[in-house]
């Protein structure tokens, strides 16, 4: 069977039966499923955080792209991860794939790009690769990261009667913004800080996919509040659901720690929407009938 | 320019000269240029090591190779580089980019050989992405471990008149061996801890590559006696130079310690030869009339 025809969560699911036993381990506080590997002793005072993520020419970015911002994007997505553990970014490997007949300066404006993200998030860029593609290119990221045991938040932590709010507007990233957004990790870091989030994780393929696995995650359902979600301008409320790329943070929390949340919030980020959008249920039997980015599709 | 103009060697030169300030920082022992990054505190017991590492259809294998051994190449790969410092793999994550016309069941047989993998070595894989591909697939692979800081080796420490010696035969990797070989961990580890290794890589362009690598990372040049070098059955001592991709380790050490280690390793590893190939030397002037494989030529 096609990939195509199964998408995206059933290649996965399939792909991990062929791993028995190797998804568990030492050390492993969690694997597979979440937004990185949380790695450490279980009462440890810091675990550290590993992400791998990789963009595609023709699938993460145009062609003609700048190259600078198909750097940023290249690292930003993994500290977009690290920041929905309420992680720190530290340390960074970079595999690049370009074709023999590529033109260093587009490399050299990649790797700028990659600079850029990693002087701004503190990073340090420990090693990479460079390998030949015979096809389209190919940046491949890691990114190691650290987070205090108390602070980390996983997507699995909700509760039924949480309410679920997201950071900044939604939609239309396609229109650039999927080159240049701003990962959270500031706010990721003084949302677990400050207060305590029951499930975080970063909308990556769009609230429509996202937030549905966030929910299973929790083991519970969820009601969305369509009319509430913060649009970017000239979008509509589906593509700010169903376009994906949004880089924002999504998390739910106790409804008594919601009440104190957005002027604590305002205070701190006066420049950034915080919303409310909904709630996390018991009920998981409801189907969801919102959909968002699926890979294979 | 384009890059087949340049060779890897000066690519990855001019792209490091984008990251001013950005490849050192704190808890960085050892950046790009070694076989893993190295992090920890300078006085830890333990560092830990970090490697990511991609192979692409096409280049690293044949569209028609079978599954099984892609997905033992993809990891073994990245786990022979921890072999390469004395470390012990630990963690994997998986990045597979896939075209949505392929079959499941390749997919699946690609997991079945990094799982194989992952059990041999005793690696937990904790995570990974699957991506479209609109070309040839891609499979990146990212493996932490740990290695004592006692028995950390790095490629810089060989000094003029060590000796140089490398595990198993070389060369016609590509009859088939390049996708079934055994990373060299145990072996990395047994030297590591039983001698004192000056530098050590693992052999993946070929000796005529790798080795003036190693000799320039130490500061040396060398001398390779090339009637020595241990050739695999139907290959010449040109092949076993510079067809790459041997994934055996490759080392210098002092010639007193020189002496003894034919021995021991004999009585410990019966069945694999080591090999005393040649030295290094002081003079680093002459220029190497070795070539190995690039990966953009």
């Amino acid at each position: 069977m096609k990939l195509k025809a199964l998408g995206e969560d059933a290649v996965v699911a399939r792909l991990l039966t062929e791993l028995p036993g190797l998804c568990q381990g030492r050390d492993v506080i969690r694997g597979a499923g979440d937004d990185c590997a949380v790695i450490g002793k279980p009462r440890a005072k810091m675990w550290r955080l590993l992400k791998t993520d990789c963009v595609i020419e023709g699938v993460h970015f145009a062609p003609d792209a700048a190259p600078e911002k198909i750097g940023w994007k290249a690292l930003a997505r993994a500290v977009s991860d690290i920041a929905a553990m309420g992680g720190q970014p530290e340390h960074a490997l970079i595999t690049l794939a370009l074709s023999p007949e590529e033109e260093l300066e587009r490399a050299a404006g990649i790797y700028a790009g990659l600079g850029k993200c990693a002087r701004k998030y503190g990073i340090t860029i420990v090693g990479g690769e460079t390998a030949r593609s015979p096809g389209p290119m190919f940046i491949s990221v890691m990114v190691s990261g650290t987070v205090e045991r108390r602070a980390c938040v996983f997507r699995s932590g909700g509760k039924a009667g949480d309410r679920v709010f997201v950071t900044g507007r939604l939609g239309g990233s396609l229109g650039g913004r999927h080159l240049e957004f701003e990962p959270r990790v500031e706010e990721g870091r003084w949302l677990a800080h400050e207060f305590r989030i029951h499930a975080m994780m970063d909308l990556s393929d769009g609230l429509g996919a996202d937030l549905p696995r966030l929910a299973r995650a929790s083991g519970c359902g969820f009601r969305l509040e369509e009319a509430a979600v913060p649009v970017n301008r000239g979008c509509t409320v589906d593509q700010a659901i169903s376009d994906g790329e949004d880089y924002e943070l999504l998390f739910a929390i106790a409804p008594r720690d919601a009440k104190r949340l957005p002027m604590a919030w305002k205070r701190k980020f006066p420049r950034l929407a915080l919303t409310e959008i909904g709630e996390l249920t018991a009920s998981t039997k409801k189907k969801a009938s919102l959909h968002g980015y699926d890979h294979f599709a």
